[in-house]
Parts: C-alpha cells; structure tokens; sequence
C-alpha cells in the first residue's frame, strides 16, 4: 500500500483582507481565486453551476489534534476530529461550499470562502445538490444548539 | 509559496467486489473503511451525523486530462475537468457524500461509496446540509438531462 500522496497547489486565494482570520461564517464576504493558468481551461463550464466545492490546504497550521471541542465551548462535548471541520485534522485538508460569482480567463470569484489569503488551492469541484444521497439526513444535537447561539448573535449585530 | 504537500493515508476502503469498477450510482451498495488505529478516537461523536463527506486519492488514474467529456457521450459539450467529477483531474482527490451506516471501534461502514478496494482515505467530515450556504442553487442544462437518462434506464431495469 502506498504511504503518502503528494498534492500540488492548481491556484490561490486572494484575499488580502483576511490575513489575521476568516469569519466562516460571513457568507458574503468575497474572494478570488487565482488557478495557475496552465489550469484555465479546466474552468471551462464551471459558471454553469451556481455553488462550487473549494478544497485548499491548512498550510498554516501549526499543530494535529485526535480530538476538539468545537468553539472552546465547555458545554459542547469533546469530539473526534473527523466530527468537526477542524483544521487540527490528520490531512490539512479544507473544504468549503462556496456561490460562484464569476470566471474571467483563470480567475474565479467566490462568494463565502473561509479560507486565508495566499491558501494553496489544490482542488475545485461543482456541488449538484445531492438530496438524492442525502435525504432524511441529521445532525447531532450540539451542533443545532451551536447554531441557534450564532443566529441569536447575528440578531443582536443587526 | 510552498510548491507541494504531501498527505498520509489516514485508513482504506474495504471493499473486495468492487476489485473491477465501482456503480457510483448504486446508492444502497455498503462497504467499510478501516481508520488506522491511531486515528480510531478521531471517530468519537462521528455516528451523530447521518451522513460524512469521505476523502480519498484516485490512486489508480493513469493519465490527466484539462478537459473531459461526461460519460463520453457526444451529446454533452466538452468541459473543464474542474466542471466534472472526473477522476483525471490535476490532483487525485475523490470526494463522496455516503450514509453513515456505523462505526466500532476503527471501522466506519457506509452506503453509498464509489472508491475501488483499497482506496487510500485521506480524510472524513461530516455533513451538515449547506443549505443556508446553497439556497436557490442550479446545475447545467447538460446535467439535468444526464440525470433524467439515468432515471430512465432505471426504470427499465425495474
């Protein structure tokens, strides 16, 4: 079996507001995406879907973890790191589900990507919906609680 | 900028009747992912999710292509392998949403994985819906009308 695989960056973000963090959670906050233009080509018929998967590489990371507690939150149980969207994963492997707002030649405008500026880009994929494999899905109770916390917040920022 | 980086296989998919081409489409087809010992904790908390994003390498691709024609069928314009899900992508990386079906201990059983036997797993996330991220999303003309051909050869086979 082979050990390791190597991946190379096909682009990079350019976000030059997000060097000290990424709110994940502003969905509107916009990038670029800036794909080596060797890579251009394979944009061609990207615009056609609205929403893309952008994967890129935690590269400033600074150490791995087994386990998390989602948001230092002392009232969320300690979790597996597979169960979170933590960086401290094995792999230093993003992912985010980001809207597609442009392509012009090798540059692609994203709208919601998390990811900070000068993020090796080592993948894009289109998202197609996916009720099929997904219907009836659920997720834990924490997670929902969590959710309800930040949209309490968002209220009061309004 | 860092030019490569390298990822570790953090288990395999066990799967011995799909040696010679896995059915993507085969939703109910369920198989293993065995998670190196080590890792076994980095599952806690996982089975609180119906459904995992699983990352693997398509570590048995010959070639790559900038740009692929879905299902080779002509009727489909020729697009930028970023457009597909084509494994000849610059880098290998697979990607499927799958139906958690169960975890003991370092194994992970799931529905719904399109990786051949002995896959090599780079990472697990769980999957938490998107909806906010993607409401009102579209998909190509082109792909809508593979999805309908699918269904119908499903019917006949009914």
């Amino acid at each position: 079996l082979k050990k390791n695989f190597v991946f190379k960056p096909v682009g990079y973000v350019r976000r030059p507001d997000a060097k000290h963090g990424a709110d994940w959670r502003d969905l509107d906050s916009e990038c670029e995406i800036e794909i080596n233009p060797e890579y251009a080509r394979a944009l061609s018929g990207l615009k056609q879907f609205s929403h893309i998967f952008v994967f890129f590489v935690f590269d400033r990371r600074k150490k791995t973890q087994i386990t998390v507690r989602p948001e230092d939150d002392p009232q969320i149980p300690r979790l597996g790191v597979f169960a979170t969207g933590s960086p401290l994963r094995p792999n230093p492997l993003g992912m985010t589900i980001v809207r597609l707002v442009g392509v012009r030649k090798n540059i692609v405008t994203v709208r919601g990507l998390d990811a900070l500026d000068a993020t090796a880009v080592i993948d894009i994929k289109p998202f197609w919906g996916f009720e099929e494999e997904t219907s009836n899905y659920f997720i834990p109770a924490w997670l929902e609680k969590l959710w309800k916390i930040y949209e309490s917040k968002k209220e009061v920022h309004r």
